[in-house]
């Protein structure tokens, strides 16, 4: 089914949701291969034999690079390292897993669609390729102090480390790309009995737990009731995550379970709790009606306008819009609901006087607000885009050359090509009412008059712009936009001394910005729901939508091309093509 | 390098020793693969809707087949099931594990050469195919109860299954197929600190802790000696298992961490304890000194002569022959030194008076000592082959036909193919003694007389066969001979009534057998050593030795050819193409 372009109708959603969207724009994967295949010669060349605390401090002796510190190798991390030009500075990389994981392929490694390895690569072997020093510590940053420009780290210890694992390590320049935690919104019983779907360790937990449902209720000693309990699987949020973890748990259960657990397969119910009226809510309505629909017919229940209110090791609770709770007995639940602030991130904020926000704000150049050298991206921060309102005066100020008190209509087209890049609303609003540039916004705001030569007074002026900024929008928080935030911050620190010199930002629409550099624009490449039975739905630029068996092949070649190795790519090819062949496992490991 | 035949010199090496071992004749995999090829078609017919206890009792109603339990899923216990006709028995199989493992690459698995998944096949899928009804309860059995003929299991529960997941299942047959657990010699802190090399889980936890290890010896809060100390690999046991996870070790160490690793590399030990005077002394000298002399080039440490007295978090303590102690410092250790008795298994040998055993004693029919209808084969078993001397008196009246009080060699012509059926060791003897046949063993306890017609009185009989129970052996514990006793076994039981009309065995020379079968003979198809470096071992049937490249290849094909299924055989071998194209993954998941 592919389905002519319309009007996005949900571009307001301002829900944060996980993933599932394409990412990493092509150039930034060529780029990547570029540095890779060209590999072999060890450009990793950490090869000074001084260890321990001198490692960390060797770099002080290094006359002039800065310490650029990144915390992180998910996403925005993997891919900032990836375009970085290490020579340039002293990097060190602190991050608890030792790998980059493809996490948009996580809910295939659930239900063994996809090996959980086919989807890792070693972040030393990313670096290895890079040129300059890049060094990498397995570990926690569990405390970020911008006042002494330390960050204080917990080693991945285990029982075999002196002393506590702690270590301090400086920076010049600090990355935080940490990302984000399941949200439970402080639900009873969530961490305790939920399965969460956010590491590679999840899937793989949720893969064994699958299996160990469905052998336990195929056990001797259990009542007709009990065991319909525990093939009672529950997925809590019908975001994308959620609803490609119930398609691929009831590919894996019709198409491979069904055949070595036939007595039971008939009692399997899967059901997905939505708060919302619908799933998939930040797509297109086509999309969700389709998947409403093709999971009717699959026989997953969909429980819209239900909030769980509490998980105990057998019971989800959950109430509807008029109050009235019901309980569900379940074996298995998946919880999905959204995104959640870190607690070091949280306490970060907290020091530098962000405790009210959700995510950490930065200006449109990645800078942590109030912070000068400290940038966040991805999941772990929000890019807070000035609003047209706050910087009236100063744009007319900036825009009235003559200093006449009005603006000509000259004079405005003089600046326009500033004001949108450094409010780019301006130009969405302008495409939202289908207007050509901001003279027929004035002229709008005036009726229809359309005098070239008006002037305007500052308070016409802020009367024509005075719904601009409802255009403001906050950026999902996947994939796409974290690997973009990262490819672009990497060439601002490649080109920082070139761009000091030449600044080429908005010069003339400062603000408080850093305007050597263009501000960061996102590019939306479009995105994937896949719905199970080999179909997929497809959000493709320009706001057309395909969905059905078509979009399934675009969405594997989509997704295998944007693998972060060839090895994985070949992994992840030949997982496919074996559980084609196949099926999927379903031994209990 | 192949080296001419050559007496195997250790064939009296009574030593049980792990796997790496090949197994399983050809036809047993011929004939599994008939019957997985001709699937399809749904021959798992457990169709009856009613579940629960009823599952269990239901097979009382059905007439006449008998309940058949089988406990286990290992070499043993699925060999066993491949063979056997599903249709003759209500067969039930109790195992923790819902799948079967190829344990001979469980070394490959330690390392990422070869997945994880890739070795693992559900037991449901082996089943699936076969005709007749076979259910299996993934639980443990933790009490046998003969006298009642129950044995009593806990399901592998979890939280979420009422009670405490415990049930009984009759049986009329019981096969008993549990494996062993590795030996500690209850060294003190072995259990607490060593990772063990028995099960998938086992060799997972390696992996992941090789790569830990590594990641924390990279850290900045190190001193050299800390870095050192957790770079210490350690085997303790230089048999099979032990050595081939040191060839892998190193392997891993040289051709992948290098490159990753380039600072700490260095620094990387690898020791392996071993407390007889070579490793790898169940195989030909030849193939034990250029093991130690490989290992050596290698820079792996052989440390021979030391037991390994007690393991502390940070320190193993050996001590030499001399009981000097001493101390090594370490950060892995995986200890290897061969099989103990399961609790459960040790609790039935106790209550069948069997408590002064190693593992459970059965006559030569896989039959346990003392009871009728339980069988045990595999790693918890072992045969209890008859003595001649034991039995020569009844062997010499069954001979005496005329109730002469003497033997002519006609005599003894006629039955000395039972003899030799019944009692294997006589014709090891004569072999050993290259002789012909019994009477030049008779001639030449009496001298050089070659008299056809010479009689023998029962004490010459008895002085002539004096030293032929020393040739009495008991097999190694390999996967090789486990699957050879689940065939076999299969094989008795799908001919039960058959050869009970028509009795195949050594019917004149009794004893206590179970004459309706021939007893089970073991054969040998080799046996492989890897060494690492694309290097192999190989002791082949005949006594050849080849080492070196080609034994690599070899080991490929054999191993590949040996795997339980073809889903099984494509993922090993597309693991092993992967290697070589993009080495091992180092990520630490």
């Amino acid at each position: 089914m592919f389905i002519c372009p319309k009007k996005y109708s949900n571009q307001t959603n301002m829900h944060v949701f996980f993933h599932s969207f394409i990412c990493v724009n092509v150039f930034w994967c060529v780029h990547y291969f570029d540095g890779y295949s060209g590999g072999g010669v060890m450009a990793y060349s950490e090869s000074q034999s001084d260890h321990g605390a001198s490692i960390v401090e060797s770099s002080e002796t290094a006359p002039k690079r800065k310490k650029l510190v990144v915390l992180g190798t998910g996403w925005a991390g993997t891919s900032f390292l990836k375009n970085l030009d290490g020579s340039l500075y002293d990097v060190q990389v602190v991050s608890p897993r030792n790998y980059f994981s493809f996490t948009p392929l996580l809910p295939s490694v659930t239900c063994g669609t996809v090996e959980a390895r086919s989807i890792v690569e070693p972040i030393r072997k990313i670096i290895k390729n890079k040129t300059g020093e890049i060094r990498f510590w397995e570990a926690e940053c569990f405390k970020i102090d911008p006042v002494n420009k330390k960050v204080h780290c917990q080693a991945n210890a285990g029982t075999n480390l002196n002393g506590n694992g702690e270590f301090v390590v400086d920076y010049d320049y600090l990355v935080i790309a940490m990302g984000a935690r399941t949200n439970t919104f402080n639900t009873p019983g969530v961490v305790e009995h939920c399965h969460f779907l956010k590491e590679v360790e999840d899937a793989q937990k949720i893969r064994k737990s699958v299996i160990e449902s469905l052998e336990k209720a195929n056990l001797p000693n259990l009542s007709e009731e009990e065991r319909k309990r525990n093939l009672q699987f529950v997925i809590v949020g019908g975001g994308p995550t959620g609803i490609e973890f119930a398609a691929e748990l009831h590919d894996f259960l019709s198409e491979d379970v069904s055949k070595l657990y036939p007595n039971i397969h008939d009692l399997v119910r899967i059901t997905v709790i939505q708060a919302g009226e619908h799933i998939l809510s930040m797509f297109d309505k086509r999309i969700t009606s389709f998947a409403e629909q093709k999971f009717k017919r699959d026989g997953i229940e969909v429980k819209t306008g239900y909030r769980v209110t509490n998980v105990s090791d057998k019971t989800i609770t959950m109430m509807d819009r008029s109050k009235t709770a019901t309980d569900l007995p379940y074996g298995m639940a998946v919880w999905s609901t959204g995104i959640g602030t870190r607690p070091v991130i949280r306490s970060f904020m907290e020091q530098i006087g962000q405790a009210d926000r959700r995510a950490l704000a930065t200006d449109e150049w990645m800078r942590v607000q109030g912070l000068d050298n400290v940038y966040a991206l991805g999941d772990c921060a929000t890019i807070h885009q000035r609003k047209v309102m706050e910087d009236i005066s100063a744009i007319f100020s900036v825009a009235d050359k003559d200093n006449s008190g009005t603006l000509t209509v000259k004079e405005i087209q003089d600046v326009l090509g500033d004001i949108c890049e450094r409010y780019p609303q301006v130009e969405l609003y302008l495409k939202s009412r289908a207007m050509g540039d901001l003279v027929d916004l004035l002229n709008d705001a005036q009726g229809d008059e359309k005098k070239k030569d008006k002037e305007l007074s500052i308070e016409e002026f802020k009367n024509a712009l005075a719904q601009v900024d409802s255009q403001v929008k906050f950026l999902p928080a996947t994939a796409q936009v974290a690997a973009q935030q990262g490819e672009y911050l990497a060439k601002c620190f490649n080109r920082m001394k070139e761009c000091e010199a030449k600044p080429e930002g908005p010069l003339r629409m400062r603000g408080a910005g850093r305007h050597q550099f263009h501000p960061f624009r996102y590019k939306h490449f479009g995105s994937f729901a896949p719905l199970g039975g080999e179909q997929t739905a497809a959000e493709l630029p320009g706001d057309w939508i395909s969905i059905g068996h078509s979009s399934q092949w675009l969405w594997y070649s989509v997704y295998a091309s944007k693998q972060v190795s060839w090895r994985t790519r070949a992994l992840v090819i030949s997982d496919w093509t074996r559980r084609f062949i196949f099926g999927r496992d379903s031994s209990g490991i």
